[in-house]
């Protein structure tokens, strides 16, 4: 049976820290930390991933007000092989430690999955952290930066970022629901096009929420994706419907918000699981905070495949994990 | 503040699927399926261990005496780069999909959470799934197999083998708690000697249990770890100490369990997201069910590296997550 996990918890903090894009991007003075030469001092992209990841989340425990013991599990996750962006990000807290999957849908997974644990009081407050590079990226995925290859105008742009968000009871921004996705794959075998692989997910993850919540989403200010860029953001749409004006008008997407598509060269968007964690840290919360937006749903797409799969002709899957939130005000 | 996950589920039914070498070797007629060349009718290694995969979640579900659709997620992990075995693998089943990392610990990592979620009722019925394969894993970790290198005395054999747990409700045996581990890295640099870089987060994990349940595993028969191997096993039981007999008289370790060290050249023993997996399934639960083992925990143990982390000169982060189960008598 198909059900929402109906979640009762909040965010209590929230920190960002990013790169010199992100930070020269519309959303760049929301942004809790940044680095200019991206390397938060470190001597590779990968160290430079996990310490940025180190910066979100002692930013994020600090402004809990909580003490980095009280802090009982941390769900963690990034891009890099093995996901080695948050072991060794995440090593030196005495936390135990439930490292997940889901490309670009591990903001939303590991909120998902922390809120539901301090819902039922399995932990009393847990940690959502998450990451991705550019160039740790660019040169895992694709080749590095240095070759300087010509991308696609589908690609999208891998946000140098890290999120951290810190549940429990307490805070001001609530958790009330999540929806995990279910994985398709229609068949786009292009890794420079992941925007339209991921959005048969996003649409099929955003049909079931409107389904589940008996078609009315009136009260839900904004339907934010992260990250299908512009062009899977088009093709959200198109699936959607056109008919089907009361959630067109409500869409967003983080990878369509970080940059200025015009002035900084990003074809798509933004992508990565940096770019969900970072926009919803510092850019959307905070509207939620102040009650400008009154709840919102974000839906986390993640784009499964793998550079080996890529090249042995698979197809892409992809997942849409959902998290809806709200300001205090009920 | 340290705690134990108290849980309150059954895992109604488990299945595993392995390869040649796995069925040549001591438990090997306790598995439920086998190929004779490892390749599961597929063109690819990779394809292989996907298609494993759904052969061990497919004998699961007939076990279980569940319609595939009464299944409400899936929670799975491998070792491939980007989890693809089970992104996959899953592909094809039309329920949430939720992505875990935890190397070797994958086993213990999906079983803790799929039994949270059905202790809470999140979700009805779960299934946890996990898979290596010694091929897709040599030429991503170490070398092509045909390439012929030489392998360290310390080094483990990648078990090639997936299994699959469904929980819920109304199995024969006890989900009765969980502890997730917390990370160490003890300097241990060489990928050809996990054990010895898994073992201390092993032996802290153990030293947690027995802590928070007053000092007492009387009525633990088996403290099983997976994958250890001879050697992280043999430093398993230094770090736990000699005065501690109550718990090193009960120790095993799936990695020793799976193959004949002597007879299959198998170095210090099984390791890979299968090994626990598999003598978990098909194994052990038996031995539950049937009363010959009242109450084990089993710790599942991940070496957190990747091949660039190593190739930079880093330590292994390890990981070690527990999960106590119990036959239904009380």
């Amino acid at each position: 049976m198909d059900r929402i996990i109906e979640l009762d918890t909040t965010i209590i903090s929230a920190a960002s820290a990013v790169g010199k894009k992100e930070h020269e991007g519309p959303l760049g003075q929301y942004f809790d930390i940044h680095d200019e030469r991206d390397k938060y001092g470190e001597k590779s992209w990968e160290k430079a991933e996990s310490t940025m990841q180190r910066a979100a989340m002692n930013t994020a425990i600090l402004k809990s007000g909580l003490r980095e013991s009280q802090i009982e599990a941390i769900f963690a996750g990034d891009l890099m092989n093995q996901c080695t962006g948050s072991a060794y990000g995440m090593l030196g807290y005495g936390m135990p430690y439930i490292g997940l999957y889901g490309a670009c849908s591990t903001a939303a997974e590991s909120i998902m999955l922390a809120s539901i644990m301090t819902t039922h009081g399995i932990f009393k407050y847990t940690a959502a952290v998450t990451s991705s590079h550019f160039c740790s990226a660019e040169r895992q995925y694709r080749t590095p930066v240095e070759y300087g290859s010509q991308r696609a105008p589908t690609a999208q742009w891998t946000v140098t970022g890290a999120g951290a968000f810190i549940t429990g009871k307490g805070g001001k921004i609530r958790v009330t629901a999540a929806l995990p996705g279910i994985m398709r794959e229609n068949g786009i075998k292009d890794a420079g096009n992941m925007g339209a692989a991921m959005a048969p997910a996003a649409a099929e993850t955003i049909e079931r929420y409107v389904a589940l919540r008996g078609g009315k989403v009136d009260d839900v200010d904004l339907i934010v994706t992260g990250d299908l860029g512009f062009e899977g953001s088009d093709i959200l749409r198109e699936l959607l419907g056109k008919d089907k004006k009361e959630i067109s008008d409500r869409l967003s997407d983080c990878g369509m918000l970080i940059y200025d598509r015009q002035k900084q060269d990003v074809h798509s968007g933004g992508s990565g699981c940096g770019c969900s964690a970072v926009v919803l840290a510092s850019y959307l919360m905070p509207k939620l905070e102040s009650g400008e937006l009154k709840k919102i749903v974000l839906i986390g797409t993640g784009a499964l495949m793998s550079p080996m799969t890529i090249q042995q002709g698979e197809g892409i899957p992809a997942v849409a994990h959902l998290i809806e939130l709200s300001g205090q005000q009920e």
